[in-house]
């Protein structure tokens, strides 16, 4: 069994270090073959190791400094030499580990995991993917990008496409995944400039089942394995995904307080409420991954418990088990030299 | 009092006519200053009357030709000029209606709008305008742009502002509404570079309360008054709201299918989730409104019925009633005006 090191930045979820060390216990009583580094205030570490009896295959190294949402996104990592994000992300530099993990300011962490680890031959910008849910408990679907790219051209989308393949044909589990562009609208001739570009792009792309747009109201719906947009549009459909879904839970939980039989009611549904949260929780995964860089880079949610966090991590490794990232970089190989070829023939 | 006289494309919904006429009955009976006009298949429309007795202020315009959705949008109104939508727009431009009402083709009518009807003096491309709902049943949010224009600029998205202000004072009733920038993070220096325009050009607009940047996920939260991005990334945002909205009905009517128990607390809580639909229910206000051209043009939706086709029939008389054509050229021209002033002092 090949042997996995991972560096996890412990003082990155809004309760660090505690879902960081515990999601890291759990994944070395469940992974015989990972060994873990921890990097952050030893002094708040430690105890937590203690106190859980000093598991084996986790070291810790202490830093002195912590990256936070008030630090700049893109000169952060250069001031904090010395800060657990920074140094976990040296030790995959360095050779020393094969992962990463952090839950801290992902402006940050996507800036330097992508100037310190450096890009795969071949991508153009990495993106932020994630594993959304359906309606169907047992179909799920890889969207790319979440926002990495904020100004994403038609070949950083099309990139997506064939990046986000290569980890749907792993973590779907599926030969020929069906590969979608968001898009306003199911016709070809839908959409802004950038849009319609990439969907002609899309379409002379080797190697992926395009099977055009999809409207972002489909997405859940499950119509396509794999969904791609640029990262502005990603992020903007993914936060209002949230919108929503925090909405009907707001509303919902006042409706079923207002009265006596409500309550009621709402006892009656209480498992049947937890069985559609977790359904529709896209946080399940516990993050999302940035692909196209040399190393898989886990970035978990800032609100992450123990159990979200293990999960996230879990998703990591599942990347390293298949090799994802030499797949990505064959393909984007194969991508170049298709293309060199289409250009050669002209 | 003054009369308004209202043109409607009968044919336009999935049910049509029956939507259009009730509709077009609910507003004769509750407004008396109004008289309407249904343009569509007299043999359809004809007995639908009949069968309501005939009501006064109504007449009917046979039409021979339909658009459907599978016509072309930038060219559908110049082929089917006997269609039920290009002659109730035909009726307006004759300056015969003061407003003008379909459920048809989206990208037809607007397209077909814009063209026979015109701009408002200043107004680069008009706006699709809705009222979105928070989870506060009683704050409204208005929201520009839902898609008219697929390539908006930043010049665009800035009199989407003006625009949407207007209606806001009117509609929310407010003096100085709040007005938000959609974008993928609240600092100032978040965005692709279309947005990062849009937020310095919003912020140099005289006459509205800019309040900076708005996450998708925080539109329901009711955290501005109002909220305008470009077409694209606003239809890309209704969407994705509408599909978590779909994605949770559908879980949740399984769940409660499931069990004994959950279908009693499913039927303790039918009133409840009634009214957290109508809370949340952005199609409550029947449509939405192309904002920009010189008459209001009420686009409803397609699957509405005769409630809601009526619920957008009343949207546009409000529009009539508050003069809001006027507003948003007197607006448009003050900020022409004010940006004259600071190129002349440059």
């Amino acid at each position: 069994m090949q042997k996995y090191r991972l560096a996890i930045d412990a003082m990155g979820t809004d309760n660090a270090p505690k879902p960081e060390v515990d999601g890291a216990i759990q994944a070395i009583q469940t992974y015989s073959n990972l060994t873990i580094t921890l990097y952050g205030d030893e002094a708040q570490v430690r105890p937590l190791l203690e106190a859980a009896g000093n598991p084996e295959r986790i070291a810790v190294v202490h830093c002195t400094e912590q990256i936070t949402n008030y630090d700049e996104s893109a000169s952060a990592f250069r001031v904090k030499k010395d800060s657990s994000m920074v140094r976990a992300l040296q030790a995959v530099k360095d050779g020393e580990a094969d992962a990463v993990m952090s839950a801290g300011n992902t402006g940050a962490y996507l800036s330097a995991a992508t100037l310190m680890i450096g890009r795969i031959a071949g991508v153009d910008r990495p993106c932020l993917t994630t594993v959304f849910p359906t309606t169907d408990k047992n179909k799920k679907v890889i969207f790319a990008d979440l926002g990495a790219v904020a100004d994403g051209t038609a070949v950083n989308i099309t990139q997506n496409a064939i990046i986000a393949n290569e980890i749907a044909k792993v973590i779907l589990k599926k030969d020929e995944p069906t590969v979608a562009l968001l898009n306003i609208g199911t016709e070809e001739k839908k959409g802004n400039h950038l849009y319609l570009q990439a969907h002609q792009m899309m379409k002379a792309a080797s190697g992926i089942n395009f099977v055009g747009n999809i409207e972002a109201r489909d997405i859940m719906a499950g119509l396509a394995d794999v969904v791609v947009a640029d990262g502005f549009t990603g992020n903007i459909m993914l936060k209002s995904h949230e919108g929503m879904q925090r909405a009907i839970f707001t509303v919902l939980k006042q409706e079923i307080k207002s009265g006596f039989l409500t309550k009621i009611g709402g006892l009656l549904l209480k498992s049947a409420f937890k069985n559609m949260r977790d359904t529709l929780d896209y946080t399940e995964v516990g993050g999302a991954v940035l692909a196209g860089v040399k190393v898989p880079v886990i970035k978990a949610h800032g609100n992450s418990d123990g159990f979200t966090y293990f999960a996230g991590l879990r998703l990591g490794l599942s990347f390293l088990d298949a090799h994802i990232t030499e797949k990505i970089s064959d393909s984007v190989q194969a991508q170049a030299v298709s293309k060199k070829a289409i250009e050669g023939n002209e």
